[in-house]
């Protein structure tokens, strides 16, 4: 729990007395990989904080799964839509790995938004991230060639999920074909 | 600003001295139609409150304009990523008609968050709005078919953007040809 004690004195300056309720509020969770945490259908009800391991959310389209997140150590994930509205989930969320989590449900989340504005602060730059998230995706989507996504994919996240997650998935979050994403890693390699 | 200090009471609980401190920082600005209030390749310095008139959010792609969100009377807009990361915008900002707006400064804005717990909670709603806002025109974009997406922007928007906005507006919202959105409209007229 030190590092999310640490990360969190530096987002939003939490006190002691502050990490304590929160603290008391996180559950520890160890889980194998392959093990989905959010079901698509169920509402979203922890917010979970990685200790260490590897999650994705996904979707299905036609049948197929549709990467739209990874996320590692020391980093907050959820189905972030359903845990803020409460509504079903549209998406899964796994842990690929075996991982470390601590989550925070929802109700235990909004009660601290009442406790302290600090709370409420990380609940603004969590939304905020998880915006800028979504619509850098989009805009990558739309206005990016394969290899331009594939480069910014390797600028934007962590050398633990780069190395860590098998190539099919890279594919997938970035919307390209599998034998694409293959060419253009050889032709970096060689360049 | 009575509009405004109805919806925070509603939001976010606002008091009469929180509603003096937000309103000592919103400046009014009479903005005739087709006014850019931000450009794109410049920094959001302000966020916009819409007392009435319709505003939309746009950018460009080969030339083209292409619309990304719209608000009318009551709502809130800015082009929102930019503002909250004080980066230069990827999209404009206009007004569509002579709109009557309350600006607020980024750095008013992030003083209130510091000043009272309501504000950083209305950021922190801001934040979850725009996201699923922009979560939501995705995922119409990858899965839905023109006409659900037409009837999909019926259900969400205004009575006064939907009448009171251009057809062509409409369609480069939807990321569907004009032609293809006159074509809808006659089937539902007549269905």
């Amino acid at each position: 729990m030190e590092s999310l004690k640490s990360q969190l004195i530096n987002l939003i300056g939490i006190s002691d007395s502050e990490w304590e309720m929160l603290q008391e509020r996180m559950v520890p969770q160890q889980v194998p990989g392959k093990t989905l945490l959010i079901q698509a259908g169920e509402v979203a009800r922890n917010l979970y904080f990685i200790d260490s391991g590897i999650l994705r959310t996904f979707h299905l389209r036609e049948g197929k799964e549709v990467n739209t997140y990874f996320a590692c150590d020391h980093q907050f994930i959820s189905t972030f839509a359903s845990f803020i509205t409460q509504q079903p989930s549209m998406e899964y969320l796994e842990a690929m790995e075996a991982s470390q989590v601590y989550k925070i449900a929802y109700a235990d989340m909004t009660g601290l938004y009442v406790e302290s504005p600090k709370f409420e602060k990380l609940g603004r730059i969590l939304a905020e991230k998880n915006y800028l998230c979504v619509l850098e995706r989009t805009y990558a989507m739309q206005t990016q060639k394969a290899k331009e996504k594939y480069l910014n994919f390797l600028q934007t996240y962590d050398q633990k999920i780069i190395q860590g997650i098998p190539q099919h998935h890279i594919a997938s979050f970035l919307g390209i074909a599998p034998e694409s994403l293959s060419r253009i890693r050889k032709e970096l390699a060689t360049s």
